[in-house]
């Protein structure tokens, strides 16, 4: 996605130890307008009929949030805390987080995915893929059907992307990053 | 705000302990067509020019990002956890929790609000108002000005909306529960 790479090369920034800061625009301050281009991008994508999107706290939530306005349907996002306020028979599975090298657990209450749900997924990084295969075993515990995966920035560099499409999954990532250092970055031709 | 009283009837419980569960389309699962309900009536009440729409990661994320769209402004969420993603400049403030009786800290990066900044607050609840003058002490290091604060639901029986507005801000709760226990709810008549 082209106006995406484009802010990508603008205002992002590459630091030590595989790290992109694109928190002007994507993970800390938001930019709604480009987040809008990237709903109409994902609904323009993903054809089939979508009754759920499927995203996990925190950074995922706005971009699932205005997306599924292109999809007329609600957002469901799994929490990484123990609530007081999910109580039911819930859905978790465990993450594994290289970036900060800890296990963690996903929670998704088990009303609000079920088997007669068709699920997209929508996070803001794609890196190793553990988040992702976290909630492709919360889909399959609740017997839903996965429609396909929407990634704004895919490290291309990173083995989640594919993984997951040797899955036979279909991920649709607005940016892949095959290459980047400080003061480069490297998009994967589309 | 009538339909968003009617929904908190009709799919709202409340639990032992105070709590309102409105995870069906509020802060689990999240009805977007609602959230765009929500965000014309902010709208419709905060007049002045917001530059920023600043939020609380989780549950505020998304309902700032729907309603940033008629505000035609970014959105800046404070995160709760120490992040790789976070350095330079930051400002932080001590929130203490009554629901989990602990205090955590908040952190925004000092880029992304500033004195020339006009900040409109945003989150699902408001009951003792913590997590509010938290995002107020972070406004006041900026030296932002603060338009007002939008709630969804407000606590009315909890001390947080009676003590802001003492402090001369306008807060909007979208609907005020004076008063609930188990199978009944009362609402604040506007």
């Amino acid at each position: 996605m082209e106006i995406l790479e484009q802010r990508i090369l603008k205002d992002g920034a590459v630091k030590e130890g595989g790290i992109l800061k694109v928190d002007s625009f994507l993970n800390h301050q938001c930019d709604i307008e480009l987040f809008n281009e990237m709903g109409r991008e994902f609904a323009a994508h993903f054809k089939g009929k979508v009754t759920k999107i499927l995203t996990i706290e925190a950074s995922g939530i706005g971009i699932a949030c205005v997306a599924a306005q292109y999809f007329r349907c609600p957002v469901v996002f799994a929490k990484k805390a123990k609530s007081l306020n999910l109580d039911g028979s819930l859905y978790t599975a465990t993450v594994h987080s290289y970036t900060y090298d800890k296990e963690y657990t996903i929670t998704v209450s088990s009303k609000f995915i079920t088997k007669e749900d068709t699920v997209l997924l929508i996070d803001d990084f794609l890196a190793n893929g553990q988040a992702m295969l976290g909630l492709i075993d919360i889909i399959k515990q609740s017997g839903a059907a996965l429609l396909g995966i929407g990634i704004v920035i895919e490290k291309g560099f990173q083995s989640g992307g594919a993984k997951l499409r040797q899955m036979g999954i279909d991920v649709y990532s607005l940016a892949i990053i095959d290459e980047m250092s400080p003061g480069r970055i490297r998009f994967r031709k589309s």
